[in-house]
């Protein structure tokens, strides 16, 4: 079990090959039994495996070919919409519409999405995520037809591999696990938990690849720049409030 | 595998016996493999072990018993600050101090609890959520010193199971998922998903109990109330503020 943790590594080309219906329920049925904020269930999980639906989702994910390609396309969503209408008709008044109760079915949509992903590659599927849901909700709520209290929070892509990619690397453990309280990093300590990556042949020809002195460059000019950081964050501050969890 | 994941309970008392910090270290090591937006890894795990700390936190979690009681307290942090640091130190401009970058790193940190959780249920341990984090961050910032763009989405607690629980129920699988786009539920498909939850013993004595009318209103007048859900809503707004996350 933790060798297939430990083996883990994103999976972005399918084989042709599709999921058995049988099989797909069974892994969202395990998906569906972690834990969950009081036992509300308050999230949803959007299954497209539609080819014409699954093209109309493509550009809110700027295009990555995953989407077209993965027989199966899950796009997990904080909804209290179930619960608000099933609480209107129990003479019961709901009061979920706000910021707090947004984060508690966030968590439980990606707590149950994780759970689906593991489930996945204990049967041999390989999976990838698409952080791209959260800058793209707008679009995707049209085209999902996602009603009010309904906002996606992330997307998966499954299938069987076509391939076997590397594993990518990660920082030492204690660049993210803090003992007691947390634990302020030198500038000493930033330089040798980062040394290991920046010094790899790997991320040297991807510096060069983007044309910038620093591995940091590629994240803070390309790939995260502040700009598209904040147009994004409007974007979807405005999509909470569209569909009535920020006032 | 899903046999494991099937099996899920929520574990709420714990034995006397500690966490081998070999195992956690493993544990640990499982959790960080998963999946994360572009390798950034941007999340902390605050690991607490310490009476003296953990009694301290157990205010911010309304008192619950777990956390006194469980041998290890592991708090999971959406964290921009270590990456932040990086990049100031490689000549790079970093902007993530918004909050489109907390909704990634929130959800990065919860895709590693849940990993965190599969893989401690997978050597027998056992683990409860307290959703109880977002609702009073700003205490746990203070007292587990967490600095700027961090700030904690979910705590766990973990030990070996005391007792074994029973299942908690799930709603039909066709209350959560569904296929293509979104189904809008007609009343009568509500009182149908909801039918068996209502007409078992179990919640007929609960909404008892609590001297309601219906189980709907145990939640929107007890549990998650309007009131409460707007009062913890402005104060997890202010602390995004306050620690960077939001303008």
């Amino acid at each position: 079990m933790l060798d297939l943790l430990n083996q883990h590594r994103t999976v972005r080309k399918y084989t042709d090959q599709s999921i058995a219906p049988e099989l797909l329920h069974q892994l969202l049925e395990a998906a569906c039994r972690a834990s969950n904020t009081g036992n509300m269930q308050a999230y949803s999980i959007i299954v497209t495996t539609d080819k014409e639906l699954k093209k109309e989702l493509a550009p809110a994910h700027f295009n990555q070919p995953m989407i077209i390609q993965a027989p199966v396309v899950l796009t997990f969503c904080a909804d209290f919409n179930r619960f608000t209408k099933w609480c209107e008709q129990r003479q019961a008044e709901p009061g979920y519409d706000n910021f707090q109760l947004f984060m508690v079915s966030a968590i439980d949509a990606i707590i149950a999405a994780q759970t689906f992903c593991i489930a996945a590659e204990s049967v041999g599927l390989g999976i990838c995520y698409l952080g791209t849901t959260t800058y793209n909700a707008r679009e995707i709520i049209d085209i999902l037809k996602l009603p009010k209290l309904v906002v996606p929070v992330t997307t998966i892509t499954v299938g069987y591999p076509a391939d076997s990619p590397e594993q990518t690397d990660r920082l030492p453990l204690n660049a993210v696990v803090h003992y007691e309280t947390y634990n302020g990093f030198s500038p000493a300590d930033i330089d040798k938990l980062y040394s290991e990556k920046e010094n790899s042949d790997f991320y040297k020809q991807f510096v060069k690849e983007n044309k910038k002195e620093t591995l940091a460059q590629v994240f803070t000019d390309i790939r995260y720049s502040r700009k598209n950081n904040e147009f994004f964050s409007e974007k979807f501050l405005n999509v909470l409030k569209e569909k009535g969890f920020l006032k």
